[in-house]
């Protein structure tokens, strides 16, 4: 029978496996959705629409309740990352604006 | 010849769209990843390890200096979210060891 602390570290191994995969589909998905929002900042400097834009982000705020009832996500935690990112965002527009 | 700012807001809506498609991969995978991290929780809570693993997120957050290159990610912000990410699994492993 193997050992309890042996067969422990085998599932962690394994689980840690799939984080670093998952890592990476976060990864480059994050880095695909600034790719986006980067195109969406030169469109409004170059049409000189507002950097943040209250309306888009209540409604992302509203589809993130959906996304993470059926993702099992905490949905405070969600927001503070969605929120997190979204900050983000704006800095980089409002740096295009600037330039 | 199409008006510029109908243009603009049609290209708009198109960055939106893939934004939006590219949030329900980025909180299903995060879903996906505390499933995982819950998982580890409980194999450290059952085994008595402790909640937080500074080698483990040292080998991370080497890993994500690469894939924050590869994915064109700034590599500061991709830390920020990396350490807001595993702040949130520490706080749930350290609930799990009180539970």
């Amino acid at each position: 029978m193997m050992n309890t602390s042996k067969r422990a570290a085998e599932l962690l191994k394994t689980h840690r496996e799939s984080i670093d995969r998952l890592d990476a589909i976060l990864f480059n998905t994050l880095g695909e959705r600034f790719s986006h929002t980067r195109a969406v900042g030169r469109l409004k400097a170059e049409n000189d629409l507002p950097a943040s834009d209250p309306l888009r982000e209540q409604e992302q705020m509203r589809r993130l309740e959906t996304m993470s009832q059926s993702s099992g996500l905490d949905p405070d935690f969600a927001k503070k990352i969605l929120n997190f990112i979204i900050s983000e965002v704006v800095s980089q527009h409002k740096s295009l604006k600037h330039n």
